[in-house]
């Protein structure tokens, strides 16, 4: 049972928490309870983080050293876990909390971006047998070189997906602030549905796409150990959504869900040559940049030359045109001019019934096209088909596709 | 270099406090920093961990897990520590933060009044080789089960000590609110003044008998380690006090310093039999039920019968008399009436020169004699004299006796 900052914010909250675990152990279940820090927290101790190494009139430029901030920023996850064992023994629970250093789940050593390598459940399943149920800190382990790693903003679902799998646990219950995964939005379309199962490959597009839910890393590794993910509301008792392997779910839908990206900007880079390792020197300097490219598409070529299209995140374009241009003037790179469209946003429909069934493009381009919604980029994976829209269609384009694909119906 | 959470109750102070770190660097020491909770913090950590455990309408009483209370309240340091490394990072000094259970500081399993075992200094000479100052989470250490142990409140203090004994270091600098050691609280005596120099037993004396200024326990440590401890302020670049061998001491005053407790009762076990085992009889209850008694005093015996006075701090006269009136009732203990005193202060002088000096309780009597000041009971040990008086009489007789011992001059 992992529970978000949300879920935990207070010691009112820890303690409807530490009823939703009661209820599971009641149950019969021996349970390990994955915690994050309290809402605000871990804000609080990045911002004195990034004071610390950055006063104001500093020149370090923000770096700052990643194992301090390990160790000053797992100490919330640290505190929750406390508090939420102890609110645990007054239920009448027998539960002792965990540091990553104490279980120990050994990870790699980028600290602040870590990776599991490792988790040891032999000392788990002793406290297990002499039934003491687990409260593990979220978002941390310990490093190669023997210091608090943390796994990255939003580690805590995949430190709990982790356990879950290594553990054997029959289910891995995500409480957080929404009750389950939706057909789409519900405050961009009102006759959104909750979905009772979503398979991993189509909550991986979901989650990737930006139905903020749950962590990609998280779903990513739920999927690579079949671990059953159901994801529900720490503020009520209604059952959730199920995220698991297809094969659990009967006459799944062709399409599952319409996700969407608001932010999105589309760049052109215009009059570049047409032949091999021309892709290869626009996005390795991209790559180099840390910029996540998404939809690429090659327009057709004419005198030798072409355009390359892609879509970023807005935040990036800067960052990127500063890229491309030094690519230019090294010489490494050569186009005509750049030309971006920071006005997109990025519409998808999602499903895994897609592989088998022809027409769902077909249907998707009818259904904008009847409400007069130009389509700026198109990309399609197995599951998957995105189109690059005007902003101000955005929401027109998620309810078209919402109706044309009937996700109401249950 | 200890700094108290005052010293780093924010990253102002924080960097105020790396600053005098730098200019020991500079000056060509290596050094180890020990660091308490950001001031509030404990505070705010604590509450919350009897909020979890003792929720409102709960019935059990104030019990909580110490192991909880240590993992969630230990969290305090374990932030400062790293914010401290950063923030002399910044300066250009090499550092990293040393959480207790990374070096490892071994303890006993009394969690939340944990004493230190052993420190192994292995990993810190390590790093000192390479040039790596460290930045010490004080208070804690780790248990023998391997879990997070704390020291008990002001147990930072202590922390400092241990570490200067187990490296060796030449100096232990305690930086807090106040610039030294003074003769007597400056707010009683506004002519009190500040100490060069003090032997460990005076300021043991003085730490228990209520000048808040070093933790008892830390004293006692350094000492058995003679570990020289400089006590001195984080917000001015004053000397401070030497806490210090008697050795080191040239031409001590017979009197050092005038110590205070406002805030004490005396109680009278009056008509209890004058035989062997009495006194255990009574000191045994009180002790069992955590209450320390200081001054004791035995009346003349008269027709077979005494009475038995002492002290306790005002706080625990309730208890006291919890017990002594349960030892009655079970039959173990005969008392005629119980007779309590909440309105009155103790009032000492001390020093280690009155080893060799006769007439210091005449002068003492004398001068409170001189301001009608009456004595309600008396104790003297090697190196100190107290004596108990009406609470509104407090102020006069310190500000009498610093008068009579001349404390003002150097």
């Amino acid at each position: 049972m992992k529970f978000g900052g949300t879920s935990v914010a207070d010691l009112d909250r820890i303690r409807a928490a530490a009823l939703k675990v009661k209820r599971e152990v009641d149950a019969g279940y021996e349970v390990a309870v994955v915690v994050s820090a309290m809402s605000g927290k871990t804000n609080e101790l990045v911002a004195w983080v990034r004071d610390a190494a950055n006063p104001p009139g500093s020149n370090s430029g923000g770096f700052y050293d990643a194992r301090e901030y390990d160790a000053v920023v797992a100490s919330g996850e640290q505190v929750t876990s406390g508090l939420m064992a102890l609110a645990l023994q007054e239920l009448g629970v027998p539960a002792r909390s965990w540091q990553g250093w104490q279980v120990p789940l050994k990870t790699t050593g980028a600290h602040g971006a870590a990776r599991i390598e490792d988790i040891d459940t032999t000392r788990l399943d002793q406290k297990f047998a002499e039934g003491l149920h687990a409260v593990i800190a979220g978002f941390q382990g310990i490093g190669p070189d023997g210091r608090i790693s943390t796994l990255g903003r939003g580690g805590s679902d995949t430190s709990a997906v982790a356990f879950a799998a290594a553990l054997g646990a029959e289910r891995c219950d995500i409480y957080t602030d929404v009750d389950g995964v939706y057909t789409t939005d519900p405050r961009v379309e009102r006759k959104a549905r909750k979905l009772d199962r979503i398979a991993y490959e189509e909550m991986l597009e979901l989650a990737s796409l930006g139905a903020k839910v749950l962590q990609t890393r998280s779903v990513e590794l739920a999927l690579r150990y079949k671990v059953r993910l159901m994801v529900r509301s720490s503020f009520n008792d209604e059952p959730g959504t199920l995220v698991c392997d297809e094969e659990e779910i009967m006459e799944s839908k062709v399409v599952s869900g319409v996700a969407f990206s608001r932010d999105e900007a589309k760049v052109t880079v215009a009059g570049v040559e047409d032949r091999p390792g021309v892709a290869a020197a626009i996005f390795g300097p991209l790559a180099e940049a840390g910029i996540n490219v998404d939809m690429i598409v090659q327009n057709i070529s004419a005198e030798g030359l072409t355009d390359m299209t892609f879509s970023l995140p807005t935040d990036d374009i800067a960052k990127a045109r500063k890229a491309l241009e030094a690519a230019q003037a090294s010489g490494a790179l050569k186009f005509r001019t750049l030309i971006a469209d920071t006005d997109v946003s990025k519409v998808s429909v999602v499903g895994i019934g897609m592989r088998s069934h022809a027409g769902v493009a077909k249907k998707m381009f009818e259904a904008l096209a009847r409400e007069g919604v130009n389509l700026k980029v198109v990309a399609t994976s197995e599951i998957k088909i995105s189109v690059l829209v005007d902003r101000k269609y955005m929401e027109l384009a998620v309810q078209a596709l919402h109706d044309a694909f009937e996700l109401e119906k249950d």
